[in-house]
């Protein structure tokens, strides 16, 4: 099916994707007086008085921004504001579709980060949660770090967590299916932009000690002195035995790699120096790092991608629903470690240990259940 | 019934008015494909290449934020953003329910006027218009004026421009009921904020020559030095005879006395030294500047106010939905002069000459068609 085609056809049919729609109906004098002056005044005036009754009388709880300036859209790299709009609109549709949450699309016309942080505070009023999309790093994490400082809500960039959690979830069954304890992975991330970095961070709260990072220059490592100030800190916490040089280098003996880098950078050859029953998790797209049936055929145990058309899918709708319902349903003020990885078990958690298999480490998207299953366990994590 | 009481109900019932909605459903891996990656980075694609096309396959063209810095709310006052929420949403309400049109409140936490410029042009690439609510006078002039600068798409002022074409309306059709020819009229507006400086521009350009606006220090004539910068432009044009001395002064021999003020302003005296067959649109809320009974015991001809429970409602609803129905049907750029009065004559037309009368001179908000008939005018006036 060419979805290219497919895609612009439905968008000009329906001319997007999303809507709003009343919750009530106004049809008489009475629906308006209700709905709007004088009635509405009582509701206005209530949250004057109680700030906190934002919650009680408006839609804030289950209302999610979804938040872009377009400088980093899919694989179309920096495209601006009006360009991203419609993935920021499906996003809207998936928090929608997947959760039953309401969201809209905010996408910023200027890409200077303190604006951009100025902006969504100013705006934040209606909103109960701010999902961060397609902001390019390193921008991103200061960015998300600057916004949550100021809100008293959770935000959220789902290029880095939602993936990192997502990959995490695969982990917890792929280590199960190959018989590795988490601590004794040694790892390798290929990519080191908002989701490399986001990952090796959450890899290390899972309890994975050997982490090493590359980027298009080869291992991260601290003796290299072209590193932007999250890669300097990454030097820091990761690669403990100091290796440096290059992806083939790193991977030697290693368990695990994961690519979220571009198509065709792990080879057979590099598979094959891996530790035995290696796992792989190659998920650039469209072309992943290696095809699955090039990293099987050199070796590797389990094999996960980015891509629909291949088994375990690692696709961020597995976790950010449930991740926002979750810390909606009661009112978190940011998204912590510890519910990122209760987010993580709870997803892992949906595949029975017996129905665990090479071509089954993470539920598919459509799997009933998951953001429910997700959103209790964040509930549950969240400590306020 | 008492709606402050019903509303609080209704509000905390439903979590505020509005949701958002999927045009489209989510429910398998071709739906995600085609709504969401790798499909939808086609008609971002095509919006890169071509702006224009974000009309194409987005909802631009059918969605409004309503704007607002919570600093005139109703009759609340400065209440800001958060407190407003309940405004805004019912605002949103109406266009949807009145107009059809997708519509979303974007509640801003300051009140610097460049400030929210700044915000709104940031974040208006997914708005086909912009609706400015409840912002206090001059800041409204300023931010509109500053915005529409900045913007191709439509910024509108309901409380100014909304008030003021309605206003225009009902003053057409008091006109004929009492036979007065518009450049004949000699009106008092009482109120200088928002509404009353927009209604006094738009009945000069109606055709109304003799114009005297007060506001709570009496006429606004050019030798006062308590002016600001609007009410100084305001004594340029209007006040030809250079009246000075207060609202009593001023309505003497007077056709028509429009209040935007406040309850009880107007008395049965002051009303017997009009004109015969005075009009008096009393539109303070929830206490019109006279009650409609004492205003005919005085004399008057014809009686609006701003209230359901009196006949001739002079009522927003009656116009912002179909003024912006019609814009975005033709993608107008601004609402102009000439759409605002095709927009006033189309609602006045709305009553059949026949059917004028003292309680009949502008239509209920109810009324059937208003919406469709005001968004054709508007369309065609448009002059892109």
């Amino acid at each position: 099916m060419d979805y290219y085609k497919a895609s612009l056809i439905m968008h000009e049919k329906n001319k997007g994707k999303m809507a709003t729609i009343g919750k009530v109906r106004v049809k008489t004098k009475e629906d308006l007086s209700t709905a709007y002056t004088p009635g509405v005044a009582e509701p206005c005036r209530k949250i004057k008085e109680c700030p906190e009754d934002i919650y009680r009388y408006t839609n804030k709880s289950n209302t999610v921004a979804v938040v872009s300036d377009g400088s980093a859209v899919l694989g179309l790299g920096n495209i601006g504001a009006a360009a991203s709009v419609p993935v920021m609109d499906g996003k809207a549709l998936l928090f929608r579709e997947f959760a039953g949450i309401d969201a809209f699309p905010v996408c910023i016309k200027t890409q200077d980060p303190d604006e951009i942080v100025k902006i969504v505070k100013n705006i934040s009023s209606t909103f109960g949660g701010i999902n961060l999309e397609d902001i390019s790093a390193p921008r991103c994490f200061e960015i998300e770090e600057k916004l949550q400082g100021e809100l008293e809500i959770p935000v959220f960039h789902d290029d880095q967590h939602g993936t990192a959690v997502v990959v995490s979830a695969a982990l917890i069954n792929a280590a199960k299916l190959t018989g590795r304890k988490l601590w004794e992975i040694k790892a390798v991330i290929n990519g080191a932009g908002a989701a490399g970095t986001a990952i090796a961070k959450m890899l290390m709260d899972m309890g994975i000690e050997d982490i090493v990072v590359c980027d298009s220059h080869g291992i991260i490592d601290k003796k290299r002195n072209d590193l932007n100030e999250t890669k300097k800190k990454l030097a820091s916490i990761t690669n403990k035995k100091d290796l440096s040089g290059g992806l083939g280098k790193a991977l030697a003996g290693r368990d695990l790699f994961i690519g979220v880098s571009s198509g065709g950078a792990l080879t057979q050859k590099m598979v094959k120096t891996m530790a035995g029953s290696p796992m792989i998790f190659a998920m650039a797209n469209p072309e992943p790092e290696i095809m699955p049936e090039e990293a099987k055929k050199a070796g590797a145990a389990v094999i996960a991608t980015g891509r629909s058309d291949f088994p375990n899918q690692i696709n961020n709708v597995l976790i950010f629903p449930g991740i926002f319902k979750g810390a909606l349903s009661v009112r978190a003020k940011r998204i912590t470690e510890k519910m990122k990885k209760a987010a993580a078990y709870a997803l892992a958690g949906m595949i029975n240990e017996e129905d665990i298999s090479e071509e089954n480490i993470i539920p598919s998207a459509f799997m009933p259940g998951v953001a429910e299953k997700v959103a209790e366990a964040v509930a549950k994590a969240w400590e306020g």
